[in-house]
């Protein structure tokens, strides 16, 4: 086990009908509360109202800023940290997904600075404080509720860059299960898509004698993996809604990676994808995974074989841990065709075209990963498997 | 699944080395420390000189409180308040184990408070602010370096009684394997036994729909129970006393309760144990658990059979739940005997002479448990099924 710092300040408020403290909460923080939200779900499930109906109930000011997008734009955390400078804004509540959450974070720190927040992006800029943050959480995948990490889109660049800062916890989240029930299929697959990609990223690593991290890993996986087809038959299911949001917040609240040498290799690698081609995240996650894994296969197989014998139940049956490890990894990209997630560039629309160009994005601010370093000629080799 | 609230803001640093942080960060809150702790091992085997050093380099003024026992008794607490309020002390560093951390918190609250820190057990008082709290772990057990809970003893009265407040959480935590490796073979033994007690507590109940909480509980059992072995073969193994130790915390940081109803039943028995006979915490609970297991066994038939099944590995084969239920609670009780546990009261020289008294002493504040509401009969009934 490698040393390490774990703080993790957000307070959680789980379950059912938790939604409606939602007024009585913000209060302790202020009379001033900016709104952000995606698009026009939230109006369309009654969500929006139920929340203005416990804001205004208990006195306080509401601003707002809709049209957040998925691949959250940094023109929209600037209009954000504009009202809230203009309007003196005591507290940020985020309602949606990890993108209206991680454009909040940046906007709550974007107050306390005079440049464009950008400049936190690209570490030209380190966050101070942050605006108090409260977050109703309505898709489980990014594990924003619970964690110091934001993704945000710059079109003017056509980059996808993450920011990793203890400022950025939310002070408070509502993971209230029955917010993500109207969830449309192809957007919970995505979803779930994600939070195994963030657990592979925090499991697949060389980091030796870390049986309990390797455990907790494993307990998320193969919940979710239990878990899923249930829901997929029926997405009104409180019960697997409940278990695959917790799976999904403590998948990256960052104590699955204590101790270890974590990844994110795929994800760099992903995000070149959707900066460009705006596909889902969990999609281009779910493509590119799998061949990442087939790519640094021989650098740790007995992970993989450990993976194929714990989580998908492979026998061992006189296998090398290669041979194991590569029956988990086709296993696991069976699995994500079964749920219906992509599993080739081309089931996106994208070709092999721009490869080239993404591979020497990706690796701009430096070599990928920490199981394999990759390069621009390894990015390159494992979009090509992608096709 | 049950909804829940998690917080946890205690800071934790991990590992070795982590201990020369000490001066560095206390700095942060203040000049005047209470340095608190134990016996003489701190001294013996020079950590308390190393902390002194680190303490002295950053201009710390040190003062100190030393003797307080395991099973701590509220008179160290009282002499604790004393010199906080006296000296004004800005910030308490606990050096121990669980009795130590346990009575620096309500130390820490007591310098808030006209009365007598005891009326915080008995809930006669509410904790309001805490002094700030540094804690380094010596011993792997009880958790108290990450959770809110702190034990506390009366001599007078001959009570031991529990607080759990959101007042009392350390503010950080070093927890440095290297700082264990001294501990003698049958304390190291008690800690695992109370640490997979704390497992079992927020285990063996009668929630349904927890598969997370369920595989994370049984993570780290299963990491306890491999490692155990080891460890005893090499008291000075860094590995398995890091593993040992972050299990410890994970234990009961309170996230594997998120959901469920949790027990303490167990505790509360085992309380009574102590209380009067001053037998290691571990010592006693090691000894209740497997009779409160086979007590309930009937009322979660299933959960034991699981626990059989993945826990143990022990092959369904055509048995009922109850049957598995049954061979899993003898394997938990062979166990501790292999480690070196004690299994009977007889081995630590309890008669049965205050069974009785003990028994309506351990249900004055109303029923136990969860999986099953247990009377002064039923906890009679357990303690003679310990002899």
């Amino acid at each position: 086990m490698k040393n390490f710092e774990f703080y993790n300040p957000t307070k959680v408020f789980f379950g059912k009908g938790e939604t409606d403290r939602i007024g009585k909460e913000i209060k302790k923080y202020g009379k001033k509360v900016l709104l952000t939200y995606g698009g026009k779900s939230i109006k369309q499930n009654g969500l929006y109202d139920r929340v203005m109906k416990r804001l205004q109930e208990n006195d306080l000011q509401v601003f707002e800023l809709g049209g957040i997008q998925p691949n959250p734009r940094i023109t929209s955390v600037r209009q954000g940290v504009e009202i809230c400078k203009k309007e003196k804004i005591d507290i940020i509540l985020a309602v949606g997904g990890g993108s209206v959450l991680d454009a909040s974070k940046i906007m709550g720190i974007g107050v306390y600075y005079d440049g464009d927040p950008w400049d936190f992006m690209i570490k030209k800029a380190k966050p101070g404080h942050m605006l108090p943050l409260a977050t109703i959480l309505t898709l489980a995948a990014t594990g924003s509720e619970m964690n110091h990490n934001a993704v945000i889109n710059n079109d003017d660049t056509e980059e996808k860059l993450g920011l990793v800062d203890p400022a950025i916890f939310p002070t408070f989240s509502i993971l209230d299960p029955e917010n993500t029930m109207s969830v449309p299929r192809d957007q919970t697959i995505y979803g779930i898509a994600d939070i195994l990609a963030h657990v592979f990223e925090q499991y697949f690593h060389p980091t030796k004698e870390v049986p309990l991290q390797d455990r907790m890993a494993e307990s998320i996986i193969k919940t979710v993996i239990e878990t899923t087809p249930r829901l997929l038959l029926n997405l009104h299911d409180y019960d697997a809604r409940a278990n695959i949001m917790w799976c999904g917040t403590l998948a990256l609240n960052h104590l699955i990676s204590c101790g270890v040498e974590d990844d994110w290799a795929t994800h760099d690698i992903q995000h070149e994808l959707s900066a460009i081609y705006d596909i889902p995240h969990g999609a281009g996650l779910a493509i590119i995974f799998p061949q990442w894994m087939k790519y640094v296969l021989d650098v740790i197989p007995e992970k993989f074989a450990q993976f194929g014998e714990r989580v998908w139940n492979i026998p061992r049956n006189g296998k090398s841990d290669r041979e194991l490890g590569l029956a988990a990894i086709e296993r696991t990209k069976s699995w994500f065709r079964e749920i219906g997630a992509p599993v080739s560039l081309q089931e996106v629309g994208i070709g092999s075209d721009r490869l080239e160009e993404m591979a020497a994005k990706a690796v701009k601010r430096g070599p990928l990963g920490s199981a394999k370093k990759l390069y621009k000629e390894d990015v390159l080799a494992i979009y090509k498997m992608s096709l």
